[in-house]
C-alpha cells in the first residue's frame, strides 16, 4: 500500500513510521524534512505535494500546531494558529487529496483528548480537536469512490510526558496504543470514526 | 440587565429581540443595522463595539455565516468562510468581551444541530458548530469573575423551513423553543453547557 505520512518526524509520526515502513511504500512528509516537504497551511504547497507523489492509497496526518496559553490574554491571532494549522491544514489535505487518492483509499487525521476533556490554557486545542473530529464525521458521508476518513484522538502520549503538569490527572497514552489506532484506521474498513487512544 | 444581542436582525435574533426587549436594556448589534454596527470578522470592529457600548451583563450571539456546498469541490477558501465568521467571529466576541463584561455576566453563542448530525453539503457547518460547542466547554473553565458561557444548538428553525429539503428527516425547531434556550443561558446559572433546541 502506498501511504503518505504527513508529520513523519513528529513525536507520533516517528513511531507510525517505524511500524509501517517495512510493509508499505511510505512517503514521509515534513515541513522541512522527509522524502517530500510540504507546508500544510498553504493550498499551493499541498497541491504540489500531491502532484509530486501521485496516486496513493492512504494519507495519515500526525501534523498540526496550535496555540497553548491562558484564555485571559488570548487574541484572535493566537486562536488563528490552531485554526490555520492543525484544523484547516489537515482538512485541506483532504479537500485537495480527495482528487488524488485511489478508490477505497483512506484519510486519517489527528485530533486529541482535549476535544472532550479541557484543561487550563487549552481552549484553542479543545476547539480545534473537536472540529477535526466533526469534520471527519461530516466528510465520511460525502467522500466518493468508497474513500474512507477517520480521526485518531490520542491522549497525552508518553513521549510527551514532560507536559504532564499541564494535564493534571490525565493518563499517559502508550505509544503502541496510539500507533495501533492509526493502523486500525488505515488497514480497517470503518469510516467516520474517531478512535480514542489513551 | 444590559444585554448585547449580536445578530439581532437575523431569523433567530429577531425572535430573541422580541422576547427580551421589554424587560431588559437590549443593545441590538448588526453588521449593517441595529443600534450598533459591528463586523464580527474584525477584531478592530469588535473592540470598537464594546468601547461604544461599555460595561454589560450578557452577550448573546445569533450571528455567523458559513459555507454550504458539496465536499467534492470545496476549497480551503470556502472552508475559511465558516472558520472566520461563525467560528472565530463568535469566539472573538468572547476573547475581547471578557475584558468588558461585568462580573457574573454571561456569553451565549450559537452552534447548531449539524455539529452531531451531518447532512450532505454541511461539512463546514458541522465542523464550525462542533468547534463552537467545544470552545464553550473549554472557555467555561477559564473565564474569571464568575463569568459564564454557554451555547445554544438549534435544529433547523421553523422560520427557515424553506431549507428543509437539504435536511432530510430533520424536525423543524419551534421558534419559542429556541428562544427559551437563550433565556436559559442568560437568566440561568449554568456554564459550559450546550443547550440543544429542537
Amino acid at each position: 500500500m502506498k501511504i503518505i505520512l504527513v508529520g513523519a518526524t513528529g513525536t507520533i509520526g516517528k513511531k507510525v513510521t517505524a511500524t509501517l515502513e517495512n510493509d508499505h511504500e511510505l512517503v514521509k512528509v515534513g515541513s522541512k524534512s522527509g522524502d517530500v516537504q510540504a507546508d500544510i497551511t498553504s493550498s499551493e504547497s499541498i497541491e504540489a505535494m500531491y502532484k509530486q507523489i501521485g496516486a496513493f492509497d492512504a494519507l495519515i496526518s500526525t501534523a498540526g500546531g496550535a496555540h497553548f496559553g491562558p484564555l485571559a490574554n488570548m487574541t484572535a491571532a493566537d486562536f488563528q494558529k490552531g485554526l490555520n494549522n492543525k484544523l484547516l491544514g489537515q482538512i485541506n489535505l483532504v479537500l485537495i487529496g480527495q482528487h488524488y487518492i485511489r478508490p477505497k483509499g483512506s484519510f486519517t487525521l489527528s485530533s486529541g483528548i482535549l476535544s472532550d476533556d479541557p484543561i487550563r490554557n487549552g481552549a484553542n486545542l479543545t476547539t480545534v480537536n473537536a472540529a477535526v473530529n466533526a469534520f471527519v464525521r461530516a466528510a465520511a458521508i460525502e467522500l466518493e469512490n468508497n474513500v474512507r476518513i477517520n480521526a485518531v484522538s490520542p491522549g497525552l502520549v508518553e513521549d510527551s510526558a514532560a507536559m504532564l503538569p499541564d494535564f493534571p490527572g490525565h493518563a499517559l497514552a502508550k505509544m503502541d496504543v496510539v500507533v495501533r489506532a492509526y493502523l486500525k484506521s488505515v488497514l480497517g474498513a470503518q469510516t467516520g470514526q474517531v478512535y480514542p487512544a489513551v
